[in-house]
């Protein structure tokens, strides 16, 4: 893929790390997902424009180490401005480029530092490397997030690259969390969108870390067309697994990187009554913080969990719910004399945990993924700012 | 008021402490509140049927140390059972007597020592003594709650009194908030139904210690009508207040007492465009992990805060919302500039915070509390295990 990735230090993280990442590639369609909290932050605000507007992009520009949330008026221009920045540099049409930032709420941009390392960044454009560019949109992430794979579709070969960052502040309807992801298959806009829609319900927004959704969530998707690959009807559920694979990894890093977090929790849900059932469940048991911190002292808490399921108020028989944690069943419409000891076992060598809940109501299910709640948790958010 | 208490150590609680209360009265109406979690425990599930045939009751009975939850069809045997043992006792009907648990999950209740601890317990009925009851009713709680207080109304004397319990869950599937107030005021039953939704509504239904709601919530209002005072259309607001202040003073000891906090934190939402927002947005604050860790940290994180009310997708223009934290205006339609150090001195000395959050939509108020997220309470959850 004819992708370009330029970094610089523009002095905006304390740190003095890499925090200004710019992509240039062949004007493309695209698929943007956009926070939904309504305390939006100024690049979500200036993207949500530019989408409205502009079936193309071929420009991005991300800040990390300053949010540019809760900034109003001042704040929306300098979203914009990082946009013209890149534009003008490019030689691009200011709406080709999307714009987004991550970090502390409520301060404006240091636009001197941030034009001088916009500059920087496109001097420095090359051919992408993942890596790099994941670790310059990194905020309190442990890791750099990236996945690639490739495949092969009607005898023609595909590619798909994404990086992404988060680690707090996760919750669906995305989160401090950010992801771009790249084709080079041929697709129309409104095929891309379907299948970028179907991919983030089942991975980006079916994430928790800790229940609090952020004010700059975004998820890009760019497709280039430089493949002979075209996506039709015929073809697009085979495109859309691969999709989905990129993104599930990436969603998956971000839980493991979960402030704190020593376990990644997959809840399967199965046999509800709709798909909206089965993502509530999995939500309501992956947000509930006597869960995570049961899971975090490999206790395995079956109470927590169904008491968890009732707090939904919804008229689930739970004489017919089958529970396991990893292949122990604990509890089957009551509870079950079951191998404790092992299950305590499963709980504590593992890092990546199951659980199986079967409701017996129906033919939907759903998968969410979430962490445990540790003392790493409270001591990074009860001291993060002061 | 002609209340007697009598309690009793049956031996449900490993500790052997007392874990039987029964309470006798003369035949009062009363208004009683049942979790809606729908993994109810049995007791709530046979309470639920009273509350539909019995309009007076006379007694109630309470243990500790077992909830009689997710038990089935013998636990709903044993609830009932526990009902006729007291009625057969102080020589009055079944149904009218209420039954309440509190304590581990998934365990059947040892129905012979249930059975000689209530014997014990009604031999031991004498003057209620608000402590001693409050004792009986603990498990993981720090301290016994209850509280009282009279009035006069039209130039009439009146009492209300009440005990609760509520905060920890050391052992693990122990979760409930439990409160009886008693009046001896006379009152209309569909009167004291709606005065007690007025002030549930306000207290109990208005305060979050870690968004768990548990299988066997209940808050019960008796009337014995033994005072002359008779409560009526014209003096009824008057009577609520006083309940309220009764029972706010009650949900308030079981927010301090939560699972490791440090800080009891007051949320007044101020100007919603409706009384169900400004309580939605209350409860967005209070539940949100990243703002209780702040409160902790002695972090006035504003982002947090706004952050939190966004996450609701409510259409509010943060650019007209100010937001207090004590006396310290810190945003007012955009980052100000306020003296940080004095508002991290009133968290750090201080052990009941007030946020002032004005929305500038409307004329609708609502007060939720909570509590910070703690070290101590991911030990509680976590480290209590097997």
């Amino acid at each position: 893929m004819d992708i370009k990735a330029g970094i610089s230090k523009a002095g905006i993280k304390p740190s003095g790390d890499y925090d200004i990442l710019v992509m240039s590639f062949p004007s493309s369609v695209y698929s943007v997902f956009l926070t939904q909290n309504s305390l939006s932050a100024a690049p979500v605000q200036y993207d949500r424009m530019v989408r409205e507007i502009q079936d193309e992009i071929s420009a991005i520009v991300v800040n990390s180490g300053n949010a540019n949330a809760a900034t109003g008026e001042e704040g929306l221009r300098n979203a914009e401005r990082m946009a013209e920045i890149v534009a003008d540099l490019l030689d691009i049409d200011k709406e080709e480029v999307l714009v987004f930032s991550t970090g502390v709420i409520g301060v404006q941009l240091p636009m001197d530092k941030v034009e001088k390392g916009i500059k920087e960044a496109v001097k420095n454009l090359e051919r992408w490397d993942l890596e790099r560019s994941a670790r310059a949109i990194m905020t309190t992430d442990s890791f750099p997030k990236f996945y690639q794979t490739s495949g092969m579709i009607d005898g023609k070969t595909f590619h798909i690259k994404g990086i992404a960052k988060g680690a707090g502040m996760i919750h669906p309807n995305m989160a401090t969390m950010l992801a771009y992801i790249f084709t080079d298959v041929k697709i129309d806009k409104s095929l891309l969108e379907k299948a970028s829609k179907l991919v983030v319900e089942r991975t980006f927004n079916s994430i928790d870390v800790d229940g609090c959704e952020s004010t700059n969530d975004s998820f890009l998707v760019v497709a280039t067309g430089e493949s002979d690959l075209e996506i039709n009807d015929k073809n697009k559920i085979e495109f859309a697994k691969k999709l989905y694979e990129v993104a599930l990894q990436l969603a998956k890093m971000i839980v493991k990187d979960g402030e704190g977090a020593t376990k990644l929790i997959q809840i399967n849900v199965h046999n509800a009554e709709s798909k909206e059932e089965a993502k509530e469940v999995g939500q309501a048991i992956a947000r509930s913080n006597l869960f995570k911190t049961a899971m975090f002292g490999n206790d395995p808490n079956w109470g927590r969990i169904l008491s968890a399921v009732g707090q939904l108020h919804r008229d689930i028989d739970f004489s017919n719910v089958k529970l396991y944690i990893g292949d122990y069943l604990i509890y089957s419409g009551e509870p079950v004399d079951y191998d404790r000891e092992g299950a305590v076992r499963y709980l504590k060598e593992n890092s990546e945990i199951t659980i199986d809940l079967y409701l017996e109501r129906g033919e939907s299910e759903w998968t969410y993924y979430t962490c445990d709640l540790t003392y790493r948790y409270v001591e990074i958010n009860a001291e993060y700012t002061t």
